[in-house]
C-alpha cells in the first residue's frame, strides 16, 4: 500500500455549497486560517461558476486574493467547470485548477448544461490549454460510481473518460462518487484499471458518506493506488445538483485512522476540531465526523 | 476476496445489552420473528450471563424455549463467558455457542472477573468439552484491536490466544473490536497472520464502529479471509463494561454494500428496515444506520 498519502480539503467548496445560509467572507477567511498551517497538503478555497445558481461560491476570488498575498506552504486549489472558470482560476494565482465533467448525462446537463461527451471535450481542451501555461490541473469524472438520477454508470463509459484524459497528457486524474454510490469492489477495479492504462497518473479519490461506505471506499481506492484524497472538515457537503445530497467523508475521521497506522501524523487533528467546531456553532447543526464527537484514541 | 459471506445478527444481545430500558420478552418476540425468514444466517437471541449485571439478558433461556419450539432455517446462537453459562447454552439448544476471553487484562476483569490468562484457559476448557459433545462453537479474542482502558493491544499478544485456540482444535475463531478502535492495515495483519497459522480458521469478525472504520474494518477482514460478520440491527450496541461504548456495524448498511456488488441479495432488508424502526420508535432513539435513514439505492 502506498503510505504517500495527501489530503486535499474541500469542505470550503463541496462542504459549504450545499448550506443555505451563505458563510460571511470574514468568517470564511478565519475557518480557512484554522487549518492554514495544519499541514494538510491542498486546500479547495472554492470554485469559479455561475454566482447566481451557487452563491456561496460568489467570493472565491476574494478569498484567493487574501491568501495569495501570503506565501504558505500548503496549495490552494479552485473548481472550474467552463473557459469562464477556468479563466478566473489562472486570475486568481490557484495553484491546482480541478475541472471536472460528469459520467452521467443527466448531472452533467443539470451542473453545466452540457452533456458528458462535450463536457469532456470542453475539459480537455481547457486542460491542455493550461497545462501548456505550466498550471497543475487535475481532470475528474464525477458521478463516476453511479448517480442518484440515472442509477448505473457502466465502468467502460467511466474508463473511457480517463482513457481520454490519459491519451490528452492529463495524468492527475480524480473519480469522484458525487452520489455516494460507489462500493469498495467497484472502487478497487476502477482505479486499477486506470493505474494499469498508466502507471504515472496520479489519482484522486472523492467519496461522499451517503450509504456509510465512504471511509471503506478511501482504502479500497488507497489499496488500488490512489494519493490524493478529497475529504472535508466535519463531514459536510453535497453537490446542490445531485439526488440525494449528503456529506463527504469527514477530514478528522480519515486523517484518524491514517494515525492509527502512524501514517500523516503530522496533519494536525487539533486545527481541524476547533474549525468544525466553529462551524458546527454557527451552522447550527452537528457535523457527521465520528472522531469530532467522541474525541481522538490517545495512544 | 471470498464470497461466502455470512450475517451473524448479534442485536437482540451485543445491540440491546446497552440499552438503559429493559425489552420486554413478548417484544423481543416479535422482533425477532421480523427476521426469522430474513435469510440472515444466525441470529444471536441473547447471552448466559450474570442476570443482576446484565437484566437485558435476563430472558435468554424463555427467548430459546419460544423459538426452538418450531423449526427454522436460521441458526440461534448464544453469548457465554463460563461454565454456568455453557451449561445453559447447551440446556438451551443453542445451534453455535460463542465463548470469548478479552485480550485486556482490565476489560476481562470487568467482563468476568478474570485476568486474560485464566479467561482464555477457562475458554479453552470449556471449549473443548462442548466440542466433544458435538457442539458448534466459536471462540472470540475481545478487544483484539486495541482497549479504552489499556490503549494499545499487542498483536502478537491476540496472536498467540488465537495460536491456543488452534492448537486445542478450535478453529471457529472470531475477533472482536469491543473499543471500536481497529483500523483497516490492523485488521488485515491479524486476519491475515490466523489465516496463516491454519487455512481452516473459520474467521469471524465483530466491529464496532466507534471512530467511524466499522465497515472499512469488514472490508480489510473479508479480504484477509473472514466469512462471518458479526452486525446488528440499526447499528445498535455497545459493551456495557467497555470505556466508550458505540454501536456495531450496522447490518443494513453492511448488507446494502455487499448487495451492491451483487452479494446476499437473498437477505430481505425490508425485514431489517421495519425491525430497526419499530425498536427506534420503542427506545425513542435514532438509528446509526445511513441505509435505514437514506434509505436503499434501488437497482
Amino acid at each position: 500500500m502506498s503510505k504517500n498519502i495527501k489530503i486535499h480539503e474541500v469542505g470550503f467548496r463541496d462542504g459549504l455549497q450545499n448550506e443555505k445560509v451563505v458563510i460571511p467572507t470574514e468568517l470564511k477567511i478565519r475557518w480557512i486560517e484554522r487549518i492554514l498551517n495544519s499541514n494538510v497538503d491542498i486546500i479547495q478555497l472554492g470554485s469559479f461558476v455561475n454566482k447566481e445558481k451557487v452563491p456561496q461560491m460568489a467570493d472565491t476570488d476574494i478569498l484567493f486574493k487574501h491568501f495569495k498575498s501570503n506565501d504558505y506552504k500548503v496549495l490552494f486549489s479552485a473548481l472550474a467547470l467552463n473557459e469562464k472558470g477556468a479563466d478566473m482560476a489562472v486570475e486568481s494565482g490557484a495553484d491546482v485548477i480541478c475541472l471536472g465533467a460528469s459520467a452521467s448525462n443527466t448531472h452533467s446537463l443539470k451542473n453545466t448544461g452540457m452533456n458528458t461527451s462535450d463536457a469532456v471535450s470542453r475539459i480537455i481542451n481547457i486542460a491542455r490549454m493550461l497545462t501548456n501555461e505550466g498550471k497543475k490541473v487535475q481532470v475528474s469524472v464525477q458521478s463516476a460510481f453511479g448517480c442518484g438520477f440515472e442509477g448505473s454508470i457502466s465502468e467502460e463509459h467511466v474508463l473511457n473518460i480517463a482513457k481520454k484524459y490519459i491519451e490528452n497528457g492529463l495524468i492527475n486524474i480524480s473519480l469522484a462518487d458525487t452520489a455516494g454510490h460507489a462500493y469498495p469492489e467497484q472502487v478497487t477495479r476502477l482505479f486499477s484499471a486506470i493505474k494499469s492504462f498508466d502507471e504515472n497518473t496520479v489519482l484522486t479519490s472523492h467519496f461522499h458518506n451517503t450509504y456509510g461506505l465512504g471511509i471503506a471506499n478511501c482504502y479500497a481506492a488507497m489499496n488500488a493506488g490512489a494519493e490524493y484524497f478529497e475529504t472535508a472538515f466535519g463531514g459536510l457537503g453535497g453537490c446542490p445538483f445531485t439526488k440525494v445530497a449528503a456529506g463527504n467523508v469527514s477530514t478528522e475521521d480519515f486523517v484518524h485512522s491514517l494515525n492509527r497506522n502512524n501514517v500523516r501524523k503530522d496533519i494536525k487533528l487539533e486545527s481541524f476540531f476547533e474549525l468544525s467546531k466553529e462551524c458546527s456553532d454557527f451552522l447550527e447543526k452537528t457535523m457527521q465526523s465520528y472522531v469530532l464527537n467522541v474525541g481522538q484514541i490517545s495512544y
